[in-house]
């Protein structure tokens, strides 16, 4: 699919989709600029639609399908964007969520009129069940969460926004972080229309880190389990294959952030800039804890990419050592 | 000092003064909406330089002051504001603060260059340590956290934002905190002069009405002790001179936000919102939280004063059941 993303297109979803979604927010304090010993501007994605950047995702793959009835699979952001997206576009939708999924997410679904199916993923995966549900439902189209040109397209907006609000020269490493790979892949696409200078660095959970073997090994490489990692936005056993080709020759490194220094990462967000964030929104300032030196004085974006988080697993996360 | 309050010297400050603060956050959600029952508007200042509104007032009261030393008591957001403010202006700054103050927001102050002297507030009155040390430090400049026209003129630029945002006819009411009045003043006068037909709302804990009950019998009452609510941005015993003298003709009415209602206001900026406030901050969405049914269906702008928060405090706040 990487042939539809052509710079045209990608131009055509930065003049069109900004009137659906918020503008990310802009964010820097002195108290972390200390923290983090350096010049850090947040690109916080924590007040968009839906409280996650996959807003941009859902939404942009959304308006041009012409079925009624939307099916997507997402124990988390993505299902409340596309419920969210179907209730503005008038379609129907159902997320399929393992039984164990959070029931605030759950109920935020039903509050965007989305339908809840529960599923058990110990007796039958997550594919078996899609696969049944479209056959039961021919007409219906399944949402894919990053692996998509039009899922790509709708990312790259907030990276349009990032380099465009530094300018040519204004800013040294733009920060990432990577689940399936949508982000990021929207990212890159942005920065090589805008600012082929600008390094970004994906940003992984250790616990998580197939993206970064992929990296290292120069194919996919998939984990044999989902990760148990807090940054649940990222517990994707591999990287999509259309966001591979964008990320393996976008990306020259990924740092693997310890969950500990996630948790650092939340709390730093918490005490120094005003912000709740979910575990994967900490992410990439964990990752500047987790490797200071290479950042110390310089010019760093650190993407969030979300707020949404469940009140017990924040207080968790926030009162740890 | 009213007299000083002229539309020109308002203007005036509306030109010069938002190149050195932040614009405030306006913030809608769906799931706030429905929470609320209303089309609710935040207008957040938790992202505002120093984490509240104060940096509105005392950067507009300092940078006319020739004195190069700044002295103030505060055990919270203005010490921080009044601080940085000074580190930016190149003055010296000591904020005398109770010993019991929080750790994090003495860190914070001392962050910003300024000086911290805890005093014994047990043994000798905020009142008698400032007169002493203004004895000490005869060309040092006091900074008054609310009754000044320079700081009712500099949190009159929030409410210029607010109305400006808004539009003609565009808010049935704004919802604004009252503590000192050193805020609510500005908004008013804000009003008074963008949008006269607009009604503004008073916000206060119920455990600190003075401000209500000043409203009730027409002049300035005073409670007996600092008020023990878990709003400590309103723990003032009585509105100032020149708050009250625009308080008592530009408000019809003050909501008294009992304890279970602010905490339920900052847990509803959590979940619905993914906003971290301090208790101050989650006043007036606990006011219409507190009177549903004056705010159903109507379009509500509520400010929101602060995000500073100790964590222990937050997570006592947000686990309350």
């Amino acid at each position: 699919m990487r042939e539809q993303l052509t710079e045209e297109y990608i131009r055509r979803v930065w003049d069109e989709l900004p009137a659906f979604v918020k503008p990310t927010t802009f964010h820097s304090t002195l108290l972390l600029n200390q923290a983090l010993d350096a010049d850090v501007t947040l690109a916080s994605e924590t007040l968009q639609i839906t409280g996650s950047f996959k807003f941009r995702a859902a939404y942009n793959l959304l308006r041009e399908v012409e079925s009624d009835e939307v099916i997507t699979t997402s124990s988390g952001n993505f299902g409340q964007a596309v419920a969210y997206a179907c209730m503005l576009l008038g379609k129907r939708c159902t997320v399929m969520m393992p039984a164990n999924s959070s029931k605030s997410k759950q109920a935020n679904i039903r509050s965007y009129d989305g339908e809840v199916l529960l599923i058990d993923t110990a007796t039958k995966s997550r594919q078996l069940y899609t696969m049944d549900m479209l056959a039961d439902h021919p007409d219906a189209f399944y949402a894919p969460p990053y692996d998509h040109y039009r899922v790509v397209a709708g990312n790259s907006t907030l990276g349009r926004e990032i380099f465009e609000h530094f300018g040519p020269g204004g800013i040294d490493y733009v920060l990432c972080p990577i689940g399936g790979g949508g982000l990021i892949s929207g990212i890159i696409t942005a920065r090589d229309i805008l600012a082929p200078d600008v390094e970004i660095v994906g940003v992984e959970p250790l616990l998580g880190n197939d993206a970064a073997q992929s990296l290292r090994v120069g194919h996919i490489v998939t984990l044999d389990a989902e990760p148990q990692t807090m940054a649940d936005g990222t517990r994707t056993p591999s990287v999509g294959k259309l966001n591979w080709e964008i990320i393996k020759g976008g990306l020259k490194q990924i740092i693997e952030v310890p969950e500990e220094k996630i948790a650092a990462g939340l709390q730093t967000l918490y005490s120094k800039a005003n912000l709740k964030v979910e575990p994967t929104g900490a992410l990439t300032t964990g990752a500047v804890l987790t490797q200071p030196e290479q950042f110390k004085g310089k010019r760093v974006c650190l993407i969030v990419s979300g707020g949404n988080v469940d009140v017990d697993v924040y207080m968790r996360v926030l009162g740890e050592e």
